[in-house]
């Protein structure tokens, strides 16, 4: 049973509806709450921040402009920034899933400012005569244009953050890159032993590879600081003044101080995700470079014994509840595992955005869902693999020595001087008598010391041009 | 500064950790905690709870074998009870994307169990003199086959769920195919006016999908009961000795009803992890047809007045703040989303499959976490979608007539009269006029009133054979 | 210039176009090539034939109901056998991403068959008096029974090759299994050193995970048998006489050897395509597995020598034009090649099953494209992989001991008599001083020589049980 | 039995094999062609080409710096010449879905180079004294550098035709907007009836989007003219003198026109392949918006009749077999079927991307062959949408004015004279009634005509600001 006294009924124009009394939603959410129980998980957290952050710039201008009463205005500015504390977050319920553009959770937000402010002005949670939550807090605006710039609003900070945290990831490479500029190892092209390298480069060549992902992040945001904000229902602009609607923008650009400026055509941004689409597209680069990266990380660091035993990964948490002193690679792995998520993520904005039609795209809220979960796991991902798994990484020079002894590489650099069947009977040899190349070399007497001083020493062979040459250059 | 008195010290074979007072997970669980501090969102919660009928499975037959004292099993099967019903489900902390292919999961449990069953014994937590999380709670075991035959546990009643909900909704489905017997509407091929049928037999096409996806996942079954208990860490089975092997095995199929076995190569369950893709695959296939019929429902309740406006939806929340007496297909869109977030999880889970090495899979987790929220939310949007959507859906008759009306594809019944070529041209002829199809082909004195009365009329074409023909059967 | 005597005039409604006077192609054919030229690719040839057979049945069906002259029965008959062979491939040239759900496709048919048919009685190419693409070849059809009939037809026999090439890669993999029952291998999990395995055991894993694949494949094939010909448009069959449905069905039936049967509602397969998703799903667990198969092939056979070198692939071509005496394992690449491709390839058949609305799908030719494709890479990649890289696989053995012995895992033996922690200080000195395990352990005087003798040799511990124990079944 | 006579034997480091005589290609192409019969087609034609371009400018760098004959290097130039022409095209024919980074298709170009500058000097096929595919051909390459060098060649100017495309469909999208200026249309957002906007507007929505695709795959060029040629096998330049390297960049920077340069670090792009994701992930967001626009279209053209009919799509051909009269819009089709197939691309590039380990991505052939495709697909789809669909597009403005006026919608714009509520209540009203809005709103007499007509007019509520208001700006 139901205690009646802990409910209060409100009324839309499907009826009415019962309200826990303490709740700050109201009849909309509560609705949207019964629809959308599918995940179980309120919308995003910063989405619904950045929601907050557009109502309170609406009701700043509103306030100024006279379109609603300053002491209204005020109440609703106090009440967005409580809510910006956290501490109304309880109050966030519609599931990340919902139906709708982001209806239900504008609605949501609406109703949780004005039954805040109506609180703040002595009032009774519920008696929207105070501050409604459509009439005043949602004035001028549209769940169509809110929701995308609220996105936006969400989105750029992260891709900030993340960008940072790229760039720390890129010198903490250079950094290995410097750290291991002298320490030889076998270099291996499908899988298969191939040229000497230097331990070094291989870390340069991640280095570039995070750097071009920075860098294409950093440009994306250009593409969205272009908000819809003014555009209301269908991108028109009907219904909310044209001097509201470049006073809120300039409001929000300064609030947020994230460069904001006005479309000059807000019906594409409310029709159109293909910002969400590149965006996600970028974000899914990084993540097979994380996985590239991350997956050399446990090759190379494979065994230890019994594997190529190259790398020896910072130990950062026991391994086996069955294997005493086994260690394994589970921070790379954890890289690794987020950057699939990454680009299943990417399926689904992908999959939302191909779903638009005509002048709306209903499907943004899967769209936010992902992208924001997307930003957020890598921009936690990417710091702690740096600090768990890079920069303590050590190099088993000995194994890295072994390795590359044994291995018939040094044909290649013999075959510039004895030509390239020669040098391939050469690996045969040593291959089959375990002897190092250049004593089968010595042995057949085919190159003076001197040559084979100069051209088969692995040094020589990280290096452009021909090994021994004087490089040609 | 932290209060150094809130906290207690534990030790692994890394060194020290400090773990809060009155937590029940213990060392295992804050350095898994630390290291994969990303989604913010602990592992699905019904793997957990697989997890600990694991446990207390193997409590049983460990008490009973003799090989942990009967007051350990004992108390370690009472603090599975315990955490089963919900009480100690703040300590299950480990990130949802963890590195490794379990195993800080699994110590999480290990160690939730061992502190409860410590406390019940009267000890202290963290002294595992008592309890120890892996020499009692986890003998025998391993991470890699308590976690896959965990999550075997977890997806299987899960799929049941599904089984039923999809049942229903296609009970309701076919309750419609029989309501709207007898109206006719215009068919649509590539959203082009083609034959009339009627609005039943649509119905009936989508039951006979949701039949289908019903059937196959009935099917997936067969392969997911099979578990690799008793397994250990590459599948052989060593150091778990085969008789606890074949009574655990029991054990956990009498404890879950779900008719479990033990496989007859534990190994390959270790590595492979082909049944989840097929399961989730089948998923996929639910989506995409709820994503059909979902967007079906969208299409034909456009409008209502500017669109095809054939079907009304049930009106569950309002749909506008700016535009009042909107309301919107929310439901059918809710569908539509998380069939798009199904479809996105399949992506996750045939990557973390394919990039399974040598004896494990060491992206399991992500596997769990995807397939699992798939089947939660396709067994929450299922019903939804039926209560909320289908079951209310009523049909605009006169939409319906007008629409067929208007449309030239009665044509096509004049077609086996009088040829392709003349009726494309009383086609043309009937656009151009805004004349009935008949009322052309009286004018033209083509057919006689009784073949146009037998051959013209729109039930007639929505049966299989000649319209008027006394269907040659 | 064009020389207008090598062309002949067509007329449609929508007026005339010029032909080629060699095709067999007509103008429908024509429109379409200019439509949709985009990949350069006509659709695929299987499903083509599988039209032609569908063509050949309806016109047998049709001579002898009378509703065609007989001898226009025959010549078309007689067409379909000179298209079958091959005969007039070329004039296959609508493009394989065509708009529509195949009409392009259904006309290039009729259209062939018709201008073959013309020829055989003597008349001119173009002259559809003779015989007419649609009054006689398509007579009671429409391309939306025609096409997924045919893309059924097309996919069962792939399956069925599929299946039974995954057979007989089971059978090699089972042998394996046999020829490796005695070679010790270091397992690992995680690419860590984990415990002793046999090296049979793991293509036992791989054969179990490959025939759970053949099954799949096996059982998709019911629901794949029930064909929607005689629905016609939009599946209720107008405009197909009773008669002629049952009998082309009955015809077609015994003309493949499929099992063919008719839909008891054909409505749903001409709208809804989950049983393409289903299979493709399939195809893509196949493709998981053998992406999983190569790659351990590739890993164990790294190297050979600075790699884990344990496989030795057969050599199948020259690896580098650069490093002399270099084999790669291209065709454990080639196997994971074409599984990414069928992988890529479930998602265009997701895509396009998704975007199906109302009556149809007018996304079919993708479907259809994207699926046969993937029959046919797996069906042909999978015997070259059994041929060209796991029959003749060996083992160094060598490799494997020294591997495994320079591993540490016998620890996790040696913890069933000294427990974990011990164990896990003797590993750590095992691996300090580079001694055997059991060597540090009789140092310590920790275990008797029969201990050692029983517990820690490495066959033991490749089966369940603990080592040394008896077993204690 | 094969005709001996008409093969050549040649010979590798595996042994003898058998080439037909007349074959330009040789004994390595043979084996590969026998290792990958997979698809049963070549690798991309362009980007054979491409490779030709590179062996071209290797052969007049070596043969300017002395490093072969002159004679040699003359003749390799020319031999390219006939390549580039077209001359030997049947002679590609290593599968595009060939194991290995491309050595196979490396070798494949230069055996046909070799034997066509064999011919040229009056040798014999086979006879690689006087020309030798690696050491004349291939000198101071490797398939690592010449691989992904030539991928970017063959990139690059599909994408610049592919941008010139898009830039062309933007201009057609504009003039549209020009031309559908004055025409109001009903908004839909959710399918459902929203506020009036004009038609041209939408047309101006969608120029902006495709000229963000533009943009965006402009921009991406940068990323890709950075080129690893003289990178040899690892990236680190060994065996290839760095006079080369300059010289053979610079060389085919002329060559190409393409701005091409030297990268800075060589490894780097000879492993990581994020480049070609994030093209194709570029390409992607194109295809997500070719998706929207053409189902866009696809609905707005919908019925003609008996859907919502306010678009005409030019009819391009006739569009059923058993519907006369029917026209569909398969131009559009063919925009979505083209896309989807563009976005499962993405997916193979993803994967194959993702797949990279250590020195090498195995893969790089399959992202070759997607990559190109989507390219390829898109350059000609584009245009095709445009010619055949955007720019014959015309409005059946009766339609549209029907469609509108039965709609509720104008009761958004009498929200902001009498309130949120009151104008809910005229909407259902007018709804109720089938009488339009401002007649239920004269009725109840509660605006004045001066109001009604300043507010209530359809033209008035598609420009930003209170409608009627005198726009408040």
């Amino acid at each position: 049973m139901v205690d009646e006294s802990s409910f209060r009924m409100e009324k839309d124009s499907l009826g009415h509806a019962s309200v826990p009394k303490d709740a700050y939603y109201g009849i909309h959410t509560v609705r949207a709450r019964d629809n959308f129980a599918v995940s179980g998980r309120p919308a995003h957290r910063r989405l619904m921040q950045a929601m907050v952050l557009v109502k309170k710039a609406a009701a700043k201008v509103n306030g100024e402009q006279g379109t609603i009463p300053e002491s209204v205005a005020e109440a609703i500015e106090r009440s967005c920034d409580d809510i910006l504390k956290g501490m109304l977050d309880d109050h966030f319920i519609v599931d990340a899933y919902q139906g709708g553009a982001g209806t239900s959770t504008n609605m949501n937000v609406n109703e949780m400012i004005a039954n805040r402010a109506i609180e703040r002005l002595g009032g009774t949670k519920g008696d929207y005569r105070l501050v409604h939550p459509i009439d005043h807090v949602n004035l001028y605006q549209s769940t169509n244009d809110v929701y995308p710039t609220a996105l936006r609003i969400a989105v750029i900070p992260l891709l900030r953050l993340l960008s940072d945290e790229l760039s720390s990831l890129q010198e903490s490479l250079q950094e290995k890159e410097r750290q291991f500029a002298d320490v030889l190892r076998l270099g291996r092209t499908q899988l298969m032993d191939a040229l000497p390298i230097l331990a070094g480069q291989s870390f340069g060549a991640y280095a570039k590879a995070v750097a071009r992902d920075r860098w294409r992040l950093y440009k994306a945001e250009e593409r969205l600081r272009e908000i819809n904000l003014g555009g209301t229902a269908v991108g028109t602009g009907m219904n909310a003044p044209l001097k509201y609607a470049y006073a809120v923008t300039e409001e929000l650009r300064e609030m947020t101080g994230l460069g904001l400026c006005r479309s000059d055509f807000p019906m594409d941004a409310t029709q159109n995700m293909d910002v969400f689409v590149e965006t996600s597209g970028l974000l899914k680069a990084a993540a097979v470079n994380l996985l590239k990266i991350s997956g050399d990380f446990r090759l190379l660091g494979s065994g230890p014994q019994g594997g190529i035993g190259e790398y020896m990964l910072p130990a950062v948490q026991v391994g086996s509840s069955i294997m005493p002193g086994k260690v394994n690679p589970v921070i790379a792995e954890m890289a690794g595992s987020t950057s699939m998520r990454v680009i299943a993520n990417d399926t689904a904005v992908t999959l939302a955005a191909a779903s638009g039609q005509l002048e709306l795209n209903a499907f943004t809220p899967l769209i936010a869902e992902a992208l924001l979960e997307s930003l957020e796991l890598l921009s936690r991902a990417v710091p702690l693999f740096k600090e768990r798994c890079v920069v303590g990484l050590t190099l088993d020079t000995a194994r890295c020595g072994e390795n590359l002894d044994r291995s018939g590489v040094m044909a290649a650099a013999a075959a510039a001087y004895l030509g390239y069947d020669t040098a391939a009977e050469l690996a045969s040899e040593a291959t089959a008598t375990g002897l190092p190349l250049e004593q089968v070399v010595r042995q057949r007497g085919l190159m003076t010391e001197e040559q084979i001083e100069a051209a088969l020493h692995p040094l020589e062979v990280t290096k452009p041009g021909i090994p021994g040459s004087g490089r040609m250059v």
